[in-house]
């Protein structure tokens, strides 16, 4: 093969991608995917971000794929460099995200002989992605280039039908690799269809086998949590789907026990206490629903799942795609189809008597309650998610990292009537790769993107900080340090002291100012809460990203969310 | 399952790892795999390092498992926290370093229902480990843990025999995962064998097949790449074969073209500088052999690998075990068994009349060659790696990172009477974990760890960084910061001008003694070769990790290399 046959059939599979409506690529440095890179580089209707680490490009491309819903392109060189891949794979495989990834490998006569960066990447992520293939070597014939054609359009069609995920082509690369002049214009057969139109390229929406009869709405609940990615093929999923359902569950006069993800915590009927609602036995009782239509992911919730779990009454899962999705194990129904085309079956009622009433006392009782033990701790955890649901634009998207800044944002973030994004990784739940993932949110939009992160977690993705001065992407990133892992002080493990402290809750020490030096980002250390309102506007104005930092400790968040379920409980007690 | 289950179960598989030998474990925070960490970090003969990063800690086990021949585990908690996992499997994979894997999983209940941080853990590491076994879920009978003490002597023969590699042990865990109360000292069935031997664990050499005849030895070339792990029990690889080598070859006579990493770049037949005698093909051709013995794998060098690929003579291949590693595919015999025994049949010849010599001369020759060039060029990228073999003490370790450090210690590095131990991660070649790897030869250790980098490896593996913080390990580390991967402007792709900087060169315009502040690290920046002497002696002698940084310039670098390849042509020239 010639360099030319390579970089033929490359541009012919990427303007393919471009014509399917892709618009981002990750790529990272090598010898053997330097075709791939230049390719996908050349392109002028791709943005490519390079990514030194591919841990860190696999997490960007997730980051930018779910907020785009578009399928992203990541490359990077042979060897050990595709299996740092796996961490973002699987977790686009769980949550559902478009990834389309382009791993450069020696041709088979280099493969398993000792050569160097060399390993076996045949099906290297296993079923974590939907599709695998080998695409062999090949000269560039009219042939060759449309079937290469073709295979991008299926490729691109893979990763965003049913339920989106990764695709994985393992591209086989003979020397040279590099043209020897410039490349020709023109392209054997002609260069794809006439018009620039992708060869394949429609998603078909899956006919919905739900039941005809009218939906049994009285004493109602609905419960809807990540609703997925919102595919730029008018797909499923996403924030725009959440407000349609904020506002049927407002004309239906419903409840609406709604994670934050789902895009569904606003207007009139949203619950945003639930969590809190649902300690007290007595309120949940009397708060008992006849039905429950749970939309999306499962919330993270424990006294969620543990109501769920214990209610005798028909639980109807609705959800776009076949996955099986119900750790609580109590769905009574599935309903699978187009989610928008089931909620047009929500007509509203005539009379609801006071069912929605009750629950909206309850959640206004409880986000009093919620605020008389949070207002004297001052900048606490808890306050800094509701400084951030008061001082955020609804344009910016706020990524909130995995373990206690999701569950407090569950847990305290209250219905807005214009909320802004919320994105999180709740495939896998990992805590991995969270910095790149929010840089790539930000690669997407000129809104804000804010990361609502912990020590923990932005230790251990460290080097994706390098974004913010490769990239030039901008990143507003509050970082809640409690100089550890702060969920594990809620868990029994807090009491094996010996082991405690330096195996589980594994302080770092870091001075995060210095992380900030290193990595060009702008930091604020802010103690109170107007000094962390201000820091925050200036960095949403701000061109530089910027890490604001708040210092708390584990043991006081912990009390504190103690105090805040006491107060809760006691208003609660106090509305019956 | 109650926790005292558990928690008996996993410390009888640890105690039969302990009483095979193992001394290293890394573990990682996690609620799933509490019991895992608890168990490991109270037992007395371990020595346990905790890592934030499951990425950083699979490398730090590799290094550790890589110098002390012993099987290191490996505990993270379930998710994506096992994928990350992945890049060092495989290294140790296609390295034949012995790891043993005990990712904590979900019991089946809990699996594929999109409960939290729950993946498909069975196979996940496919063909990279030689061992999976799923543990299961098990009361702690006296029948029950005798079979797991005989699974953990089964998992640690398995990483240690013929090929050592990574064996996986996924350990589905329910709640409570925490005991109530102290774990008895008694274990149902009395815990072991009597006396503590462990139950079984005795590595069988293979028997050679080799051909009885005697060996042809004259104008005999033997070439020495990575020999592989030296393991505990006696077995095949490192330092001491690489050693026994140097003195048979010098004993019968016969050049032995060593690379530093097989240990046997030392004494009178070792030659050194192969990879620029090679490049003249007049002195090749003088230097013909009549067969060539090959031990370990294929050094790097590109004209040994040309020379080799061209030479039409017998080239015996002696593997200790039967792994197919020939990149340039002309071994004509295989010889699979002890390299030890092998190595008694070499036996001094009465005459070689001047073959070494020629070779000796020859070496020498480009010996001084490469010094004028290099003198006026001040404190170089080869003039460290010289200045590492002057400096660097026969007790401690040069652990050196993938790219070009391995390429310049290949060709710059001098034999030694008595060398230091030279250690790399030549199975999958990668740049990705080298830092951590490093520190993982430092827990093994209380000599001298020297790591030599270049920036983009010390980037990508920053996060690493926070061992010297957290476990108190000291380490050297010499970076040559030439701002960018150094090796590409040695490469085609330097001439693509438009993709080159951004996309492969990668620039990271990082201020590293930024990062040495953040992790606690001592940084000097030096100039000359004086300065880079007088720090280097310092940071041995010092109780901290220190970061000692060279500034080089990339076009300069390969410009360099190009003199001395130049200087070194002249200088074979005048010796024909």
């Amino acid at each position: 093969m010639t360099a030319t046959d390579h970089h033929l059939l490359l541009r012919a599979l990427i303007d393919e991608f471009v014509r399917c409506g892709m618009r981002h690529a990750c790529t990272s440095p090598g010898s053997r995917n330097t075709p791939i890179v230049i390719t996908l580089a050349r392109e002028s209707a791709l943005r490519t971000w390079s990514h030194i680490d591919e841990r860190s490009s696999g997490f960007f491309a997730l980051g930018a794929a779910k907020a785009s819903g578009r399928p992203v392109a990541v490359t990077c060189t042979s060897g050990t460099a595709a299996a740092n891949l796996l961490p973002a794979v699987i977790e686009a495989r769980h949550a559902g995200v478009p990834l389309i990834l382009l791993t450069a490998d020696r041709p088979p006569e280099l493969r398993d002989i000792g050569a160097g960066q060399t390993i076996d990447q045949l099906k290297l992520y296993g079923d974590a992605v939907k599709w695998f293939f080998e695409l062999g070597v090949h000269g560039a014939s009219a042939e060759r280039l449309r079937w290469v054609r073709e295979l991008a359009c299926r490729a691109y069609w893979t990763a965003l039908d049913g339920t989106p995920g990764p695709v994985h082509i393992n591209v086989a690369l003979q020397e040279p690799l590099i043209l020897e002049g410039p490349l020709p214009d023109s392209e054997p057969g002609g260069g794809g269809r006439p018009g620039g139109a992708p060869w394949t390229a429609h998603s078909h929406p899956a006919p919905a086998n739900h039941d005809p009869q009218p939906l049994q709405l009285e004493r109602a609940v609905l419960v809807a949590g990540d609703l997925g990615v919102e595919t730029s093929d008018g797909g499923h999923g996403g924030p725009t789907l959440g407000s349609r359902l904020a506002r049927l569950a407002a004309q239906a006069r419903l409840p609406l026990l709604a994670d934050p993800l789902s895009g569904a915590r606003s207007g009139p009927a949203a619950i945003a206490h639930w969590d809190l609602i649902l300690r007290d036995p007595q309120t949940a009782a009397a708060l008992r629903p006849a039905v429950v239509y749970r939309f999306g992911e499962t919330p993270t919730s424990k006294p969620l799942r543990a109501w769920l779990d214990a209610l005798d009454v028909p639980q109807v899962q609705v959800l776009a795609d076949a996955r099986w999705s119900d750790p609580v194990s109590r769905a009574t129904t599935r309903v699978v189809g187009p989610v928008a085309a089931f909620l047009e079956r929500f007509t509203p009622l005539a009379d609801q008597s006071d069912w929605l009433d009750r629950w909206t006392r309850a959640d206004s009782a409880v986000a009093h309650a919620i605020a008389e033990p949070l207002l004297p701790a001052g900048l606490s955890e808890p306050a800094v998610v509701t400084a951030l649901a008061q001082f955020l634009p609804s344009t910016a998207t706020l990524f909130v990292a995995a373990s206690m800044p999701i569950r407090d944002v569950e847990e305290f973030f209250p219905a807005l009537n214009d909320p802004p994004r919320v994105l999180a990784n709740r495939g896998a739940n990992g805590i991995d790769g969270t910095v790149a993932c929010a840089f790539g949110v930000a690669a997407t939009t000129t809104e804000p993107v804010v990361l609502l992160t912990g020590d923990v977690t932005l230790a251990h993705d460290i080097g994706s900080l390098l974004a913010a001065r490769r990239t030039g992407l901008k990143l507003t990133i509050v970082l809640l340090n409690n100089d550890g892992g702060g969920i594990f002080n809620f868990l029994a493990v807090a009491g094996e002291s010996d082991v405690f402290e330096p195996q589980i809750a594994t302080p770092t020490g870091l001075d995060f100012s210095l992380a900030a030096a290193l990595y060009g980002l702008d930091h604020q250390l802010v103690s109170d809460l107007d000094a962390f309102a201000g820091s925050l506007i200036a960095a949403l104005r701000s061109e530089r990203s910027t890490i604001i930092e708040v210092r708390t400790e584990r043991v006081a968040n912990r009390e504190l969310h103690a105090r805040v379920a006491a107060s809760a409980l006691t208003a609660l007690a106090a509305t019956r």
